[in-house]
């Protein structure tokens, strides 16, 4: 027997997340078309997850990993995208979030609000398997984007080496085949030019 | 051990798919902010069904589902969207839609390619629980967005309700509360004047 109002709930929700593909991403697509937005960029964060599963150092659940990146920006309806290299702005975000995700997840019926928001909080948290692999993903795709376009988003803001590297050593933690990728990828750009040494 | 060209291959590949986001659909954000573009729709689609599936009419794998959903519009990077009302240019579609995914997932190394061909090839066929819900979903979504904005994309293109209603039908096969719920919708389009009888 189906529950109508639950039903109804999630129809809303569903309505609600439209609002996630305005929630516009300091880096662009990589043909350099445009800014990317936060709903596209989940989808591509989940198909990456789906695929590159093997690689990942330790043995993860590729559904959980998928489900993971597919929900992991839903706070940004609420709490708007901070720039990775923007170190005053993240340390807002944490709080930030922490709230979006209370105001988000319980929109939802309470049984699949606690499942989506327990998920969201592993991935903050990055201590399991699929948590260091999904946060990796995430890490690894506005890297790739900006290899692609030749530092679309790194140049406005005078981005150097060592911060890209900071950001990016979390993607070591979750494959380490990924992480040479991206410390050639990131050494090629320094000897092309477009990341500052 | 990794084999390093398959890595890089699945790594070219998700570099490929980036053009998903530049493919736009006929119909808009709910917010009529502006068109909407596959690899969006795509995620939309995809936590729909996560959030959807105890929905079903027949029990589904929802992880098949979720996969399902994020693959199906691939091939579109190389086939273009077809306005689903426009029936010279779906029955082109079939084709070339077709001859596109055998292009597109013939980028992947084999194994992962031949998996991803053999769910989207199950999607289109529409005979599993799985790929009927899916196709629920994909076409529920559209029809949602005209709803919430007021009938965008059918007003430009006098769209008529039995025509809504021929596409909107094979909804019930995969999900009867959904179909329900878009009955209701479609009636109320009417009565409000956005949907011409």
């Amino acid at each position: 027997m189906v529950d109508n109002n639950l039903f109804l709930n999630i129809i809303d929700f569903i309505g609600y997340i439209d609002q996630l593909k305005n929630v516009t991403r300091k880096n662009s697509l990589h043909d350099r078309s445009r800014e990317e937005n936060t709903a596209e960029h989940s989808w591509h964060a989940a198909i990456s997850g789906l695929l590159l599963a093997p690689y990942a150092d330790q043995p993860v659940d590729v559904n959980k990993v998928v489900k993971m990146l597919l929900i992991h920006d839903l706070v940004e309806i609420e709490a708007g995208d901070t720039f990775v290299y923007d170190k005053q702005e993240v340390a807002k975000q944490v709080n930030t979030e922490s709230d979006a995700a209370e105001l988000v997840f319980s929109r939802l019926p309470d049984e699949q609000g606690k499942i989506l928001k327990n998920l969201w909080d592993e991935f903050e948290t990055r201590e399991t398997p699929e948590a260091k692999f999904a946060k990796a993903i995430d890490r690894f795709l506005p890297l790739y984007s900006n290899i692609a376009n030749r530092g679309y988003s790194w140049e406005p803001y005078k981005v150097s080496q060592s911060q890209v590297w900071e950001i990016a050593s979390i993607i070591k933690d979750g494959s380490s085949c990924l992480w040479e990728l991206v410390e050639d990828m990131l050494n090629e750009a320094v000897q092309e030019g477009y990341l500052n040494p």
